[in-house]
């Protein structure tokens, strides 16, 4: 299938600029919205095919994934985007329609929130 | 209330031991049944008072907390008792009964492999 690739997403996840929401899990300063925002996180990912899927996303060399190219994962189209709809909802992936296709790219800040997870 | 620690738990959690379940969540390698085991463990954290009950045996000082201390969540000790095995069955946690009690600690490797999430 054909991408129409007409310009980057605005907005690249610059990891370096990105706080971490939370203090680590294996920290004692761990408060309850802080356990919240994580949960909320952990609860999008409970899901293999969203794993999957976020994977997908987040190792793409081009850092975005056209939602046409997702169709290898033995499920269909409106699963996948439904899947992908979860993840955008808990802010880990942003997605922008151009053309015929929706792309997807992981949130800024997000890998390093995940980095941080652990001390 | 007392507790009864008439010996630690039998394998301290050395994470320089550890080895990662899977590739990173970012890396292009993760295959379906590393999804599975990495969904599993995300799900079992999907709720904030699994992921303070985590964090309050992550972060203990002892290295394992007794189930009489964790009574000061907001909720009832049969809910903490609850979410304790949901986190132990994903294989998060591990328990001992000693006495009156049980302890919890995070299973041999959990650490490292959250540390492990991203590249």
């Amino acid at each position: 299938m054909s991408k129409l690739k007409d310009r980057p997403l605005a907005e690249p996840d610059r990891e370096e600029d990105a706080v971490p929401c939370c203090p680590p899990l294996d920290s004692p300063d761990l408060s309850r919205e802080d356990a919240e925002t994580m949960a909320a996180m952990f609860k999008a990912l409970g899901e293999p095919i969203r794993v999957l899927l976020f994977s997908r996303v987040a190792s793409h060399p081009d850092g975005e994934v056209c939602v046409c190219d997702l169709g290898d994962l033995g499920v269909g189209q409106p699963t996948v985007s439904h899947h992908l709809k979860k993840l955008r909802d808990a802010g880990l992936v942003v997605s922008e329609r151009r053309g015929t296709w929706v792309y997807y790219r992981v949130a800024p800040g997000v890998l390093a929130r995940m980095g941080a997870i652990t001390r």
